[in-house]
C-alpha cells in the first residue's frame, strides 16, 4: 500500500477515523520513510462547525509538525450549478482538491481514513439500490493512487486508537441524522445486525472482497469478450450472445460507456441486452443511441447536419473526413478505369458554381444512374442495405435542388458518365485517421 | 416454472404465504393443466400450535379439494440425534418427506412459498455470514425439480392475496421472537432498510439475482478450469494458479467437495490455495486432506491398513485391488524377460507359507536388492519420490518379520532373482476398475 519515499496526502476532517490515521501515518513515517502532507476541504455546508473543524484540523497538524493545505469550497452552490447531489458534489470536490495537490509530487499517493465500518455500511447502502456485485464489492483498500490504511479496522477500534493515544477529534453533527441513508444504516441497521454476529462488520467484508474478485474477473472477461467482437464499425452481436449473461452484461456496459453513455442503470442494460439478439435501437443516458443492425452493436455518433461549398480538389467536411475529387480526361480515365470504382464517378460537366456537399435532408429524392426512375432518398438507401445508423452522415454533393452523387449510391442519372464524358470526376472520401470509436478500454 | 401434465406437491404451513400459494395453485390448476397436492410437516416442536396448524391445513385442504398428505416428526430428537440446528433440521426432513411424495409420481415438481420478502432476508442472513456470491444469491426461482411461484412478490402482498380472497391463515407465534436472526432481519433490519427505499425487497431482489448470474458463470468456469487441469492423481496445481482468484477458489471448492471433504468454510479455501503456490498439506472438514506434491493437487483417500495372507495366484487386497503372482521357471523367465519390469520380480523359493500382503507399519526397515544397506522404510520412500500421498496404500509382500517386496520399490536383497534363481515370482498389481477419484462434478 505504501512504498518507501512516496508522499502520502491524507485527507483529514478532524473526526475519530482520519485523526487516527494522521497520527498513525506520522507515527510510521520515519519506519516507512514517507512525507505525510494533510489536506482538509471546508465544504462551506455546517457554518460555524465547519470553521471549528478546520482550526481543529490546523491545530492538530501543527502539534503533529504537519504541513496542511486547505480548500474552501462552496458546496452548496456547485451542487446547485451542477445538480448533484450535495454529498456527492462534496466528495467530487475533495478528491478533486487531492488530486489537484497531487500533480505537485511525483510519487505520491492519497490516503483516505475509511474503515471497515465505512465498507459495511457502503454493501448496505448499494443493496438498498440492488446493486450487483461491483456495488456490494464495498471499498477496496487500494483504487488508483488511493489508499486506505484503516479499511481493515472498525470505527470503534479508530475511536478506542484515539483514546490510547489521548488524541482529541470532532464530531460532525450531522452524523447522528438518521434522515440521511447512511446514518441511518449506521444507527439502525448495523447495531441491529450486529446483535446476530458481533463482528458484521467483518463479514461484511469478508463477503465486499470475494465480490471484488468476482467482479475482477468477470469484468476482465468481459472485456476480453469485447476484444474478440470488436469489428469495423462495432461489436459482433452474435459473439457477445454467445457469452454468460454475467459476462455480457458487463460487456454491453463498457461498450455504451465507451460510446460516451451517461449513467446507465439496470433498465439499460436489459435494453441493450435485447437489442444484441433481437435487433433494432434504443436510447441511452447521455443522448447516446445503440443499434444492432446486421448482426453489429453499434452506438452511432450523432452526427451534426452540415452543407458545405464544394472546393476543388478537397473539400473538408465538418465531420473531420475530407471528400477529394480527382478530375480526369477521357483517356486516362480509360486507362485507369479498372482501379476505379464506377459508383464514385460522374460527368464533371455537371458540377455547377453552386455544388454543395451535404448530410441528408428529410424530403430528399434522387435518380440513381441507371435506373429510370426517382425514389425517394430513405427508400433508396434502404435498397443499398445501408444501415440507418450511417445514413445521417452519408455525404452528398448536390447541385442547386438536384442531388448529383451520393456516398455508397453512386451518381444520379443525370451526373452519370457516358461514352461521350470528356471530363470526369473521380470521388474519394478519405476517412480520419484516429476516429477508433470501437476501442474498448 | 410449471408444465402441462405436471403434478404439483405444494409445501403447506397454513401461514399467509403457502395459504396464498395453494390457492393460486388451485385456481390455475386448469389452465395450467397441473394436479395439486398439499404436504405438511407437523415439526412436532411448537406442540399445541403445530397440531391448531395442522388441523388448519386439513381444514383448508378439504375447503379446497386438495389431496393433503401429512407427516408427523419430532425434529427436536432428530437434531440432537444428528447435532444440527433445529431450523437446519427442519428443512432437511421437510425436503425428505417432499422428495419421498416425489417418487409416486411421474413429472412432478415441488412447490416451496418462498418470497421476494424472504429472499431479502436470505440475502441479509447470509451477509451476516459473510458470504460470496453464492450466497448472497439469495433464493433461485427454480432449483432442480423445486419451483417458487411467489418469488417475485414479498410477503405484504401475499398476505393482501388473503384478505382479497376471503382466505383464512394461521401465525406462527415464533416468529414475532427476534432473538432468531431471521426474526430478528424481518421485525428490525428490513424496515429500517425500507425506510430508506420502500422497494428494498425489489432491490435486494435484484442484487441476488444479479449475484445468481455471476455465480453461475464463475462456476462454470471453475469446473472448466478443474477439466482442463485434470491428471491422473488430482490436478496440476500450475494450472489452477494461473486462474484468477475468482475461479480458482470455486475450483478448489469443487475439488475438495469430489474428494469428500465437509461442510468447507472461508478458511479452508485460503488453506488449499496457499497449498497451490507453495504445497504441502493440509487438514479439511469431513476427514478428508489436500496435499500438492510435484505440482499436482491430491487429496489421499484415507487407506485403512490391512494385512491378509497371500493367496496364489491373485489375494484380493482390502483396497479393492488385486496382486497376482505368476511363477515362471528359468527358461520361461529368460525368454519373458524383455517384458518383464524387474523391481517386479523375486525368488520364488523365498516366499514361505507364512507370508502376507500388508500396509506399511512404523518401524519397518527395508534391504533393497543390490544396494547393501538396510534403511528405513521412510527414508527409503523418500529416495524413491513416492509421495506422501501413496505411501499409506502402497502393497508389501512380508513373509515372517522381513519384508520381501515392496511395490514401486522392487525386492528386497534376500528375494532378489540371482543367476541361480530357479523359480522367479513375477507380481502384478490390478488396480480396480472405476477408481476415478479426479472426476469433477
Amino acid at each position: 500500500m505504501l512504498q518507501g519515499g512516496m508522499t502520502v496526502i491524507a485527507g483529514v476532517s478532524g473526526g475519530a477515523d482520519s485523526t487516527a490515521m494522521l497520527h498513525w501515518l506520522v507515527q510510521h513515517a520515519k519506519a516507512f520513510d514517507i512525507h505525510v502532507i494533510a489536506a482538509h476541504v471546508n465544504h462551506g455546508i455546517r457554518g460555524a462547525e465547519a470553521d471549528r473543524d478546520e482550526a481543529f484540523v490546523q491545530k492538530l497538524c501543527g502539534s503533529m509538525d504537519v504541513p496542511l493545505r486547505i480548500l474552501h469550497a462552496d458546496v452548496c452552490a456547485e451542487a446547485k450549478k451542477t445538480g448533484e447531489g450535495l454529498e456527492e458534489c462534496g466528495r467530487r470536490v475533495r478528491y478533486a482538491f487531492f488530486y489537484q495537490l497531487c500533480e505537485h509530487y511525483q510519487n505520491v499517493c492519497i490516503a483516505t481514513a475509511h474503515t471497515l465500518s465505512d465498507c459495511a455500511e457502503t454493501v448496505l447502502l448499494h443493496l438498498t439500490c440492488g446493486a450487483g456485485a461491483s456495488g456490494l464489492a464495498g471499498i477496496p483498500p487500494v483504487r488508483g493512487n488511493i489508499v486506505r490504511p484503516l479499511i481493515a479496522v472498525t470505527r470503534t477500534q479508530t475511536e478506542q486508537y484515539c483514546k490510547d493515544y489521548g488524541l482529541p477529534y470532532v464530531t460532525d453533527s450531522t452524523n447522528a441524522d438518521a434522515s440521511f441513508s447512511r446514518n441511518r444504516i449506521r444507527l439502525r441497521v448495523i447495531p441491529e445486525l450486529k446483535e446476530i454476529d458481533p463482528n458484521f462488520e467483518q463479514a461484511a467484508g469478508r463477503a465486499a472482497r470475494s465480490l471484488r474478485e468476482d467482479e475482477d474477473c468477470l469484468k476482465q472477461l468481459a472485456k476480453q469478450a469485447l476484444q474478440t467482437a470488436v469489428c469495423r464499425d462495432g461489436w459482433k452481436a452474435p459473439l457477445l450472445c454467445g457469452q454468460p449473461r454475467a459476462v455480457r452484461m458487463r460487456a454491453l456496459y463498457f461498450a455504451a460507456k465507451s460510446a460516451g453513455a451517461g449513467r446507465l442503470e439496470q433498465k439499460h442494460l436489459d435494453a441493450l441486452d435485447r437489442l444484441l439478439f433481437s435487433g433494432g435501437g434504443c436510447t441511452l443516458p447521455g443522448g447516446c443511441t445503440a443499434r444492432v443492425e446486421q448482426g453489429i452493436l453499434l452506438f452511432p455518433q450523432k452526427t451534426a447536419d452540415y452543407c458545405v461549398p464544394l472546393c476543388l480538389p478537397q473539400t473538408v467536411l465538418p465531420d473531420g473526413r475530407v471528400l477529394e475529387i480527382k478530375i480526369l480526361d477521357r483517356t486516362t480515365f480509360e486507362k485507369e478505369k479498372p482501379k476505379i470504382i464506377f459508383s464514385n464517378c460522374l460527368n464533371y460537366d455537371t458540377i455547377t458554381s453552386d455544388a454543395v456537399v451535404r448530410t441528408r435532408r428529410s424530403g430528399d429524392s434522387f435518380s440513381p444512374a441507371g435506373r429510370g426512375v426517382t425514389k425517394s432518398l430513405k427508400k433508396l438507401l434502404n435498397e443499398h442495405c445501408i444501415p440507418p445508423s450511417m445514413r445521417a452522415g452519408l455525404a452528398i454533393l448536390s447541385c442547386s435542388t438536384e442531388i448529383l452523387w451520393i456516398e455508397g449510391c453512386g451518381p444520379s442519372e443525370k451526373a452519370k458518365v457516358t461514352q461521350t464524358t470528356q471530363h470526369i470526376a473521380v470521388v474519394k472520401i478519405k476517412e480520419c485517421v484516429g476516429n477508433g470509436k470501437s476501442d474498448a478500454r
